[in-house]
């Protein structure tokens, strides 16, 4: 199948084809790594300076150092995903919870209701201000700061799990907005 | 002033100093183009790295080529921060808008209730949709992207205008979490 | 294990032990058919009065003749629970869902965003009522009812439409309320 | 009049005529204790397995032995129909608070906005909970269980409170789905 | 009973005692003409000034010559405090709708959900119009204004639905932020 | 112009022509002492029983003494003007913060989220109990008349913050139910 057979929106914009070499590259490491290209990096490749611009903010997101572990920030993701209902994200962020965390029960929980889930206190606070930024951010004082810092959140920390959780109210808008499937593949893993 | 000296979000994360080479000359061009050097790029400066993923997908969102204009974008920008109510971003995009329209009165608007403002229909479509995107994106169907191409939008537009509403829910949550504060010098900008 | 050691909500209400013969029969069929007896049995077998009105109520909600399909029922359950956030009516009725319907990917988009569902005409009227009762009811009037008879359901499925979307608004809560823990076996079959 | 003739929702589903025996002993011992048969009963006998699933269900809810008064279910029963809007079941239990209670103005405040009532602690916390299993069941935590039991509730109190408010968010939501009206005698008794 | 003994809010603000001549007058016609003097203006009679801005209003709106009906006035109160739960004002306008139409049930309905009632088009109209500026009222524009004029309301008759309708936006939010206690006597007339 | 060819709302009621000599009289004093006649006035005054019963009250709730300084009232107006989205009331009374606080940034704070300025804790409460009243005055109870009393205001200015947040409650949905412009000129003043 060439590149601009596979639509993986409702937008009718075809990856270009061939990718330049730098782009198939990438595309073939996520396959070794992951098993699958995800279908987010196939949606931007119709112009590959916005493929390079996102997936540069997403690596710099979820893969640079961090005081938040690789779980964390998945589950971030979930949480914001499952309030904002994205079907993308929460197939493609509850398969990584399930596959970091090797508890497949603990990403049902992320996806359907976080608050069920038996998390470590410092945890939960995180998954809190998450959800708070997601549904109510002009309310957040000072205090829901403090509480991050007050459970053992450096100021780094905090903008960690500050620009996690924006950014999957981002990335959760577009793929809702443009109906963004996610790989078939998810389903199944690590269930 | 140190670039270190100063702090333009409630979290104590002060620039690197002396700052890189080429963030300087960015800086510099920031400052001699627009006047000043915009607060959230001082907050994002304790890692150059977040720096710079952070401005190249800012850039490519709101000065990329598109079939949005400028000022499209920055209507965007507003109607979106003020859903969100994000102090930073309101100040800051409601000066865009107010100089790129040459029209104070539009700008208010936006701000305010952009319901009231005197819009074509395409730019009162274009903001629906953002608005909609904004408080329920999972309810986004195939029937609003089709609202929208037919009034004149190509789907290569729908992406720019889903793109550009998510971008702003990712930056109003970062502002409003650490309460980012915008320059002094924007409120008296283009009354 | 004796029943009265097995607790499957929060509440310290223990299941008599031994059952009555009839409710040991009852389970026992549970466990041949299901492969498991449902966590909720459990939870109302410290009163076998009260376990059997709701047994009564639920058999014939989801089980007794209808021009709904099993199928249908359990798709009504499981947008209702979703609406909800509940995470054991989604746990166990999603995994109806991809019993019934031999579709995993249609039981993960049931829980997650019901719209991005490829549904047919009606079914989708039917979860549009379903959800709409479940959010705001008192905002049902003829034109709702209409709908569904011009897409048609006769006025005996309306009912049993009505009447499982509201069930579910009753074990929703009442699983929430109690933190109800749904059968762990649920998780990884029909995936 | 013969049952057939009697319709009380919106649906064309008249009782079977004549009732079944048992059934016609059961809606006359209501005209006898109550001075009126409840139209919710006529509205189920167009099938009398729904019709017996459903009172078998009510009464363990509202007239089995319980460290809820009668009064406390009958409370719940309002508050939770105040939040939902419905009109059938406001108007029969809201005059059944005024009889129990022998109480008219506590009866409309229950209406109308619960939080006006003069009500011990205790009863309030039980509303209190009602509500928010009404409005946000997903939310309910741990600590909200142990608020009722801190004010003097069993495990067993809980269940029945939890179940009593459950109850009513199925039952407002089948009478607001089908316009069920409440029998006229209601308005004008115990005032 | 002295005025200053009598307290119809939370606040400890007696009324003047001796009323002045003219405000004693008034109250004596309201004693006359209606059966009691309505708590609210005890309320506001610590300050006559203020007293005589309030009923100098509420007469304009509720009184005045106009398109609209007394009974069409005591609707939109109606219909307005039950979306804001203000006990005061529902007790107070509810047996006002009961007395003017002489229909007690008309008066539940409004009290309860309003949609049940069966209304003429252009009550009903007037009625979703006066709720939507309760509940949303930045989102009102020309076409809703327009579908008024449509059903038969001239711009003079909308002004004065506009304004009753957000003179009880304002008066529910003094009763309820001020716990005001309707009259005893409003409970059992017109039943 | 002629004081009738000036509409400043969406309907068709234009001014009485000539004014009564009153009235001009007040309108000349508004131009000599504010720069202009804000247009609310000839909004109302199509009808001078009208236009006298709304001044009437206006002066009273926000020129006559209090405990609450004529900037604390207009602090008020423009924190519930945001939250219920007022053009014309944002407008105006955004100016007047800023006139009367001689503090452009606060204006803009109020009118985007109050929440970010930098308020003594007497004001921020006395601003979180308005918006409160605006969202929910149902749910106001004798803990928050308690913190504004705790906090150092008097019954009396109780009173006088629940009738200033309710006046504008009912002004906003005037001025958006009747799209009411704002005079251009607030617009650049105290900028």
């Amino acid at each position: 199948m060439k590149n601009n057979d596979k639509l993986t929106t409702a937008l009718d914009l075809p990856a270009v084809d061939p990718l330049p070499e730098d782009t198939q590259k990438y595309f073939d490491l996520c396959a070794e790594k992951l098993g699958l290209v995800p279908n987010v990096l196939y949606a931007h490749a119709f112009d590959i300076e916005k493929l390079n611009a996102f997936t540069g903010l997403y690596n710099e997101i979820m893969l640079a150092p961090s005081g938040l572990s690789k779980l964390d920030r998945e589950m971030i993701a979930v949480v914001v995903s499952a309030e904002n209902r994205c079907f993308y994200c929460l197939v493609a962020h509850g398969q990584a919870v399930r596959a970091l965390s090797g508890d497949p029960v603990l990403g049902e929980m992320l996806v359907m209701n976080y608050r069920v889930a038996p998390l470590e206190p410092k945890q939960r606070a995180m998954l809190d201000f998450s959800l708070k930024m997601t549904k109510s951010s002009a309310s957040i004082e000072e205090i829901d700061r403090q509480t991050l810092r007050d459970i053992g959140y450096s100021d780094r920390d905090i903008w960690d799990i500050a620009n996690t959780a924006a950014f999957f109210n981002m990335t959760n808008r577009v793929a809702s907005a443009t109906q963004m499937e996610p790989n078939a593949e998810y389903h199944s893993q690590n269930r």
